[in-house]
């Protein structure tokens, strides 16, 4: 690009955000008397008595169960990292409007003035039931995973924390089609991730539930054991006795030698050609980290991968608007493992030729996300049964 | 009206609702890979980094500032009482249809859970910055004042309790414009105020402000007067220091003799014509209890009152959305006095013939609302000049 070029397309930029991406807009008409006296008083009264009378009723009468909370505090902003809340809002806006174009959602975004992890769980309880599901996103790990358990205990509508789960579930369905593409088998995987935040460990978890036996996981302190000591927290500990059972230690360098398959959530040049070139000859390189990935395919390619993608080609967006669909759609109390697993083999079962992934504006995929994950939450129980604790709007 | 005619309309009020009446929608599109790069990664990050070099770029690139959050625990809904949050959504769907409809503004219901005015402060504090005003609603009394001071104190967006003083605004200028009518000055006033409730109290402060001697309000006790002990709160104590100066005391039966202006805030049939009979010839009768009045005007007006209205003629839906739209279009950090007398000047001077206020559903109306307490928040000193206190929205 030009720098002309440059400039004409941060002008482009700039120009689509003026004003903000996303507005809440009536549903309904209001020209006449007649429209006021039934979208406001008095007309309004008989549906709020409904509810009182019958407090499933909210399911079909009010916007809340088609409403998703997109809740951050813009602690995890893309590759920006800790930019608040405020800075973080074009974001949440570009999301909403993924929800709005792709699956027909209304997704508000929520700014939390708090980096507290239980300040942000108190604050999402007291508003919660404004809301058919909770998006939790770009909120920095720990807290992330804290903030997801607590409100997951508490709350009887889904809560999902797209950075763990949504990578999760792109990145498994990449994984699952690259093998496809160079031919080779999930028993054959010897995998280095590096990176241990949301998406790296939520990435290791959803490996270790499918099976996959040879997962090494780093951080900036290098490989991830049982009993390490250093850079630690309860959720490293956690995945340190389900990964890495040899517990090999050191370097990104040292452990990466001999292993087949690596995915990058780390930071920019992290993974080198010297690198790739002690891994197993035709090797899969996941370099996702955002904007400037781990090495560039190109670059991976020419040193011997049999296959390269960065994180442009795995886009979360492909996951979160279907399992977001599909579980308002069943009702759903939570997304479960079962129905993450439908997620990823609908995208898999959608891709074609060699493509890694669908392509998302194809808006089919969504539905047949949306389906898959809709039906696992049937059989897996996720869907809720009416009880009379609080005021529910599941039906 | 016929059973049959009263189904067909209860009828198509709920299919009106159905799905709610409110969706988040989005104002770009989403059609090719290039606009999904504008809207979403990576051109995003070119929005988030503008802010984060100058955050009051945030009131031109995101909605935050166009956004008003509509809160409310639900615990005064309209003329059914404390039916919580969710049973109370159709109106505050209702409220954001008239923001949309009437004045552009996106208005975002947020569902408190919990009826303790302390925690209501705090979970709006905690996502205040996700607004550019907040719109209190149906929150009872005298726990919607402590919500309402605390936020004013410590938030630097407009805090606006319309129960209070969306109705003070309405109900003034419904007050001028009937002194006009029946061909009488305000310096005859002799107000009794029946409902020391959040709308009440809000009018009683409101006439004291405009130099209306002349005042006694009324609650289920009988006359409040400075001294009372019994059936108090400080909200009423500070009112029992600037209205009823001779410490009336009685029921409302006792303290309406005399008087020439009944402003009802209360319940069903409270005000009887024997009452009426006791006012001064030709009184006028505001008997504004949701659904059912004071008393019906037909039979006040039968029973000698020169003017008599139910409140079904005095809609806040006439003030709160110029005011919102002035406020905001004037960065203001607060709905002051000035505004609001602004507000209630704009709609009388717009009142046509024998209308006692103008017909809401006239865009125009809204307009110059808007534009009287922009220019009104600019003189008055309400706008923001910016300071780096967090980060702001205001410029």
């Amino acid at each position: 690009m030009s720098d002309g070029e440059r400039r004409s397309s941060i002008n482009q930029i700039l120009q689509l955000h003026e004003g903000g991406k996303i507005a809440i807009s009536s549903r309904v008409d209001l020209d006449t008397v007649s429209d006021l006296e039934k979208v406001y008083t008095p007309g309004v009264a008989t549906i709020c008595r409904n509810i009182v009378e019958n407090p499933s009723k909210a399911v079909r009468y009010t916007a809340i169960p088609n409403t998703v909370a997109i809740i951050t505090n813009g602690t995890a902003i893309l590759g920006l990292g800790d930019i608040g809340p405020v800075a973080g809002m074009p974001v949440m806006e570009g999301k909403s409007v993924l929800f709005d174009k792709l699956v027909g959602i209304s997704a508000i975004p929520i700014l939390i003035d708090s980096k507290d992890p239980q300040e942000i769980i108190e604050t999402v309880k007291k508003i919660a039931l404004t809301f058919g599901a909770i998006l939790l996103e770009d909120i920095a790990s720990p807290a992330c995973f804290y903030v997801e358990r607590q409100l997951q205990l508490t709350l009887d509508i889904p809560v999902f924390h797209d950075d763990q789960h949504g990578s999760a579930v792109v990145i498994l369905a990449g994984m699952l089609n690259a093998l496809r593409l160079v031919g080779r088998g999930e028993e054959e995987l010897s995998i280095v991730i590096n990176g241990a935040g949301a998406a790296g460990l939520a990435v290791a978890r959803a490996l270790v539930a499918r099976g996959v036996e040879d997962i090494v996981l780093c951080d900036r302190a290098g490989a991830i054991y049982e009993g390490r000591r250093e850079h630690m927290n309860e959720f490293k500990d956690e995945i340190s006795k389900l990964t890495n059972r040899q517990k090999r230690k050191g370097s990104l360098a040292d452990v990466i030698k001999g292993s087949n398959f690596f995915i990058g959530l780390s930071g920019p040049r992290l993974l080198s050609e010297d690198m790739i070139r002690t891994m197993r000859k035709g090797s899969i390189i996941f370099a996702l980290a955002n904007p400037i990935p781990e090495i560039w395919p190109t670059q991976a390619l020419k040193t011997g991968a049999a296959y390269a993608i960065d994180g442009r080609f795995l886009n979360n967006a492909l996951a979160f608007p279907g399992i977001f669909r599909g579980a308002l759609d069943a009702r759903a109390r939570t997304i479960d493992d079962e129905m993450k697993v439908a997620a990823v083999n609908a995208i898999v079962s959608h891709t074609e030729g060699d493509q890694i992934v669908p392509d998302l504006l194809n808006l089919r995929v969504h539905q047949v996300v949306a389906k898959a994950v809709k039906e696992a939450a049937k059989s897996s129980g996720a869907t809720a049964t009416y009880d009379m604790k609080g005021v529910l709007i599941h039906s």
